[in-house]
């Protein structure tokens, strides 16, 4: 079958095996190793799509569930899909509302038919299957969509993460059987599995067995140290085939960045910057600056002086400060600026070094200046 | 002597006396009758200074009494002043922080010296006096200042209003002595009076004899009716100079926005616009229109569908809505937006009306199809 969404390899870092690609969607064709900004709930946190093409976004990703349950995908179809809704004309991924359901529904019954939850908004009765699932997605219409999953927690128990597998398999069926748009959207299968190697192996397996555009790999970034995440990267990413996506679910810390494209990962999503910017905190390359705090407050640098966004090339910290300092919306918005485009950018030179066969000489001095190598580093 | 802020005034409407003119300042020249956007803590709420310019806004006012005590003016000056502050190399104009004090503060008691009032922020002792203001405004750096006023209420006593006017005169004649950037900041007087008559013509003969850069009609729109409003207006504006700017603070709504054009103002400030934006509530051709609330679920439309701005150009009210629905922070930037733009486009029609000496026709069209004719209708 001819996919919507196709990857292709291009060169493998010589030292490490991190893939430089290319990803055709129907919207665009974009380079990977990629980190693709959240919008939630069809906007990308105080962003405009003109802010994120300014600073180098390619894919966005949006949450079925949360776009379901409001306003509904029904509406957003009526609108002309995702896409005209919130005039964004690139690339556009939805995941499967699967990990929201186990995160954020307030009760949950999971049947070999589906998931039956209570909504976080008002707590009336939901019903989620592979099915509405992809019907969903199908009336949302993004170029990149997931099977519906479970998503147990890392730590689950050997026995129940293996009936859990074998479910999302089934269910993965069911969502390749239901999915109308072969011609629009590019369908990926979640591989689950925790942290056992066995499972991972498996499923990663079966699911490849299948006529998916694509591979994600779920449950991590949930709890588990980075150091399990790396394991289970190193076992299943050998297990999926080259010329297919291969998508690490909700990370986005450098180190983690880096570190999982030296394991084989082309794409990856994350809330932290966006997150984390509403905080007043940012990342540059010199580490983490919580630029809210009082230390700069007559500091005249930009945030970060190796950074070329907006943010960086017109105010300084005392400015953004001052910002937070007042609840003034135009903080939130520097400092999302400045993030995002900290890890656009952090993509473009992890890219460079994959042309350039030095990934790993990359990673040291990213590693070194960004202060992870001292004692008692902060993740992010 | 040279003023750094000059007023032309190129046309009289014919049928109203309403003035075309052009006010000249260090940081660019501006075609008036204009409106004013506020960015009361060193940033328009929302806002971005490229935003601004793209919606054709000139000057920018920013508030004297906020940002001294917040994050204070030394801090400012230390930074360059606040254009270089906040990136905005146009005009600003700063206000003398009496309404603030007047309306904020705890508690005040005014004496001939200054006022001695509590900091509404944290409660601490402050004192402003006519020297005080001028000095924080001298190093705040805007292009247009304001000397130091009593603000009282419009119904205040005709025995009060009488000394407290004959004060803010002697304020006036202080904030003058103080003033030390005779050739980069214009500094304008504040013609006071409530809706004394008397007081008012008296005020503006007295503030005239001084040598200001322009002047200010203050203690509006404090409270008063729009019909009371434009009779103060119509005998104070012949007192004012025909060479020189007037600036009738705090009023924004489009009847009186129009209204004040043809009674002889030619500048204008009002946090109307932003305010009402970022609760949802949006100003069209065809009058008010709340986007948040749930009629607006389905309309594909644009907010005004006769409107050029960013957000008609590119977003529908159902999008609109769903975004307040949801608290996103993209909702409050594209209702600002389009209020902003409608203020600045409705100060182009109206330039554009007395330009074609058909400002009454103009008044006429817009009131009709802006709903104001109707029985009860809204102020904004």
């Amino acid at each position: 079958m001819k996919h919507p969404v196709n990857y292709t390899l291009e060169k493998k870092e010589k030292h490490t095996g991190a893939r430089l690609g290319k990803l055709e969607t129907p919207n665009g064709t974009y380079e990977t190793p990629m980190f693709m900004p959240v919008g939630t709930q069809a906007t990308v946190k105080a962003m405009t799509p003109e802010e994120l093409k300014a600073m180098g976004a390619g894919i966005i990703l949006s949450n079925t569930y949360h776009l379901w349950l409001r306003p509904g995908s029904e509406l957003i179809e009526e609108a002309g899909g995702l896409h005209e809704f919130m005039n964004w004309d690139q690339g556009i991924l939805t995941d499967s509302g699967g990990f929201q359901v186990f995160s954020l529904a307030d009760t949950r019954e999971i049947k070999e038919n589906g998931v039956h939850f209570k909504s976080h908004l008002d707590g009336s009765a939901q019903f989620l299957s592979p099915e509405k699932s992809i019907q969903i997605q199908n009336e949302l219409g993004a170029d990149v969509i997931m099977s519906f999953d479970e998503c147990p927690p890392f730590n689950e128990s050997y026995d129940y993460m293996k009936q859990s597998v074998a479910r999302t398999t089934r269910w993965a069926e069911r969502g390749l059987e239901a999915h109308e748009n072969w011609d629009t959207q590019g369908l990926f299968g979640i591989v689950q599995g925790g942290g056992y190697k066995d499972l991972r192996i498996q499923h990663a397996r079966d699911l490849r067995s299948m006529d998916f555009s694509g591979y994600s790999i779920g449950g991590l970034s949930v709890g588990e140290t980075h150091q399990e995440m790396y394991e289970v990267l190193e076992y299943t990413t050998p297990e999926l085939p080259e010329d297919k996506t291969r998508y690490l679910m909700g990370v986005g810390t450098p180190a983690a960045l880096i570190e999982s494209v030296i394991r084989g990962v082309d794409i990856f999503d994350c809330v932290l910057p966006t997150r984390i910017a509403r905080n007043g905190t940012t990342m540059t390359s010199k580490g983490r600056l919580k630029v809210k705090n009082a230390t700069y407050k007559k500091d005249w640098r930009p945030i970060d002086e190796n950074c070329d966004c907006y943010t960086c090339r017109n105010y300084s910290r005392a400015y953004v400060r001052h910002l937070f300092n007042t609840d003034e919306i135009l903080g939130v918005r520097l400092t999302s600026i400045h993030n995002l485009r900290f890890l656009t950018h952090l993509m473009e030179q992890i890219r460079e070094a994959i042309r350039n066969d030095n990934l790993l000489d990359f990673k040291e001095a990213f590693f070194e200046e960004y202060g992870y190598n001292e004692p008692n580093a902060r993740t992010f």
